[in-house]
């Protein structure tokens, strides 16, 4: 496809190609749109263009399609594994969806809503609240991160736990298919079989099978009481034991249960992120647990009974309960700001895993011997434990530095973990996606069936294989 | 593909062809596989396969793929839109999934189990019952139909309000794809974002991409409590009123919410079904509410507050509260009653339907004039409430028969209310699936891009559409 694609090489300043545009579209390529966070991946150019409606973003793809290039679409940038930057030529048309940022309705009385791919996520939640209801995708890059990317994604965070994935979250969509047609599947239902699930589809597909312009989204009563505690437990077994014991008592109310690691509340303090676990000493292991309840509920009794339960099961040994919103919220900003440290420590290779969760413990407690072969490091596995979805980050030893290590450092320690992660069933992709960072893995850790037919649909539904152009599927 | 299929028929006699098959996987084709409940369609013959493993499924389509050969898969053979049952020539081969139902592990620490596609939908919740788990899927056809048929089919039921359709329910895959080759996705993990979703693509796909042979699927903690009540609506919009001020009330602890008409109350009465609601006179509108609750909560104090607020907001006046076990399965046997009733009576046509949840009043007060115009009819119209799905199914009036009525009155019947759940953006088929009976209602109704993109996914995965031919698509 990319030998086909030269025949046509696009140059921003291909003035035959801008006149086939919509008019207003087009704009000055700032650096930011060539780069990504963690900067694996660099864009080489490219003609950025702005749509202002599925229509101008059907016009944008039927150009591309007729000339034969590449589009990589371009949410809020913040995506981990390099899926919104396309390096090497010929260059894309890269397209940001920002101007499409309309929230197009709300039915709080079907709990619904209907937004634009370009609505930041903390738009969305806002438009929610506006009408006391609750839209629960919650991550740390919600002030900046789109809708339509976290879809593309399918984003995890928090609160996965009780309310699912971006997939569970999303009851419709429309999308500019790779022809230029659109897809107009923006129902409001619960239950619609007419055909093959082609918004779980898209959903995931990291825009590689088309552009997601809109979305229908599932909104939910906002719990009427809140709480939340940080409780030290013996080990990440104990931990799992108190999830069993928190979801046998409180059941649907659990809305978040994350791991957090000794290592990870000291790179706070080392780091100086202002925020601080209130705990002394510095435990090995802790969970923050997160509930939503009823009106008629006391979250903090709940809580309370959980701890005694804990501690009489020999499972916990010390915690805070928030007693006031106030608290809940200092509580869950030390927990976010753990990868803001992490960031400020440099990690050498970071890893986005799940797993049963029965196999966390031993996976936890091998992941030091697997790496130890290959060097000296600090470990940092913490995350969304209630999902079996670790962030299992490797850093240099105190004094230490990323420069300290050979160049394939990343890949040695990378594939260490995920042959680990693959000999317990786990996933070397929970939430993150592949992007353009683990097309690899994907080759090396993916079911051969499955990426077969991965490539039969992308074929079928792409078959210039303008869409995004190796993310996903290489090229 | 057919026409390339009429060059190798498959004759049961033809011994070429069952040479190539697994010892001992052959069964004598009884009558019951050739049949479907409502009788729309009428098998004409073929090959019956039970295959015992896997890898026996894998070698039957191997087989059927080089013959070029159509292969229908049959679960329970309780569907109701004709996708188990082929007319037509050539003749199939009919693979039944019946003796591959073993269940291959629980996993109560991570809720989770996994079954094999020939597992009885009864045998999968009493799996989950032994380890005190629940496994929510719920309908009428449970004590028969199979697992693999209700994720072939998307299946819904009474639960989806709080659990999700089968979809929701299912973590992972084992699939032996249309070349033969198998899909090992029986993973245990609630976050894999490692490629396309082909778990969600395979679900409802009514086995025209692949054939299902195990799943692996979630489980939840059993409900602490549990209760139900039976309440005299004023109207569907008091009950849209009653399901919102419920569900502010115990959120996610609202199991269920069932809409039953007067009609439908009427019919166990004068087809001598032994059910009975508790309630004189008999109620135009009534809900069923089902809740399942933490052990320190009380069902009927809640249930008991839900209709009190009713009654202050005017929207209900009269109710039972189930005060044991038992009463609550009478009223939930009552309404699972009601399908045997309406088939006693016999309806003209019948509708799987939903509409976004605010359109429903409109809906059901449109329903009689616009079918006015074909006929007299009794309607009764009732279902899943909290889904927005209902089941909206054609009478003759009292004393007349569906032959007094001309042949293609069913034709006309549906399309006149298709057409109307087409303008208030609902689908035609909520629940059922499209298998034979609606392909020509997803040609009329459905998304034209939409359609296209399943034609194109088809022919990748089935080039020689040998897998369920003339199902959700036309051959």
């Amino acid at each position: 496809m990319l030998a086909a694609m030269t025949r046509t090489p696009l140059n921003p300043a291909d003035d035959a190609f801008v006149a086939r545009l919509p008019d207003g579209i087009v704009r000055p390529l700032e650096p930011r749109y060539l780069e990504e966070r963690r900067g694996f991946f660099k864009g080489a150019g490219g003609l950025l263009v702005a749509p202002r409606s599925t229509e101008d973003v059907a016009a944008v793809v039927r150009a591309a399609a007729e000339a034969r290039v590449g589009i990589v679409p371009y949410g809020g940038g913040t995506g981990l594994v390099g899926g919104q930057v396309m390096p090497g030529h010929p260059a894309p048309v890269i397209l940001t969806l920002e101007r499409m940022r309309r929230i197009r309705g709300v039915w709080p009385e079907e709990n619904a809503l209907v937004a634009e791919a370009g609505a930041v996520l903390a738009e969305v939640q806002a438009a929610a609240a506006a009408v006391d209801r609750l839209f629960p995708l919650s991550l740390g890059a919600e002030g900046s991160c789109q809708i339509g990317g976290n879809l593309a994604t399918n984003a995890g965070g928090v609160n996965v736990l009780r309310y699912g994935n971006a997939r569970e979250l999303c009851l419709g969509l429309e999308v500019v298919l790779p022809d230029g047609s659109v897809w107009h599947g923006l129902k409001r239902l619960r239950k619609d079989n007419t055909g093959y699930d082609l918004r779980g589809l898209m959903i995931g597909a990291e825009g590689t099978l088309g552009i997601i312009t809109a979305a229908s989204l599932r909104l939910f009563p906002r719990p009427a009481r809140q709480g939340a505690a940080l409780m030290v437990v013996e080990s990440p077994r104990a931990a799992l034991d108190l999830l069993a014991l928190a979801g046998a008592r409180v059941g649907p109310g659990l809305s978040a249960f994350e791991l957090i690691s000794g290592q990870g509340l000291r790179f706070l303090a080392d780091t100086g992120c202002p925020a601080r676990a209130p705990l002394d000493p510095v435990p090995d292991w802790a969970v923050l647990i997160d509930l939503g309840l009823g009106a008629e509920a006391d979250p903090e009794a709940e809580l309370a009974a959980i701890y005694e339960a804990g501690d009489a099961a020999g499972l916990v040994h010390d915690g805070v309960i928030a007693t006031s919103g106030a608290q809940r919220a200092a509580l869950w900003e030390m927990r976010e700001q753990i990868p803001e440290a992490n960031k400020r420590i440099g990690a050498i290779s970071s890893h986005d895993i799940s797993l049963p969760l029965s196999a966390i413990p031993e996976f936890l407690d091998a992941v030091p011997s697997v790496v130890a072969g290959l060097g000296r490091f600090r470990i940092n596995a913490f995350g969304h434990l209630g999902d079996g979805n670790l962030h299992v980050n490797v850093f240099p030893p105190e004094g230490g530095a990323r420069s300290d290590y050979p160049a394939d450092m990343r890949a040695r320690v990378a594939g260490a973990i995920y042959d680990l992660v693959a000999g317990f069933d786990g996933s070397f992709s929970a939430e993150h996606g592949i992007g353009r960072l683990k097309v690899g893995d994907l080759q090396r850790y993916g079911d051969p069936a499955k990426r077969a037919a991965m490539r039969a649909i992308k074929a079928a539904l792409d078959p210039q294989g303008i869409m995004n152009p190796g993310a996903m599927l290489s090229a």
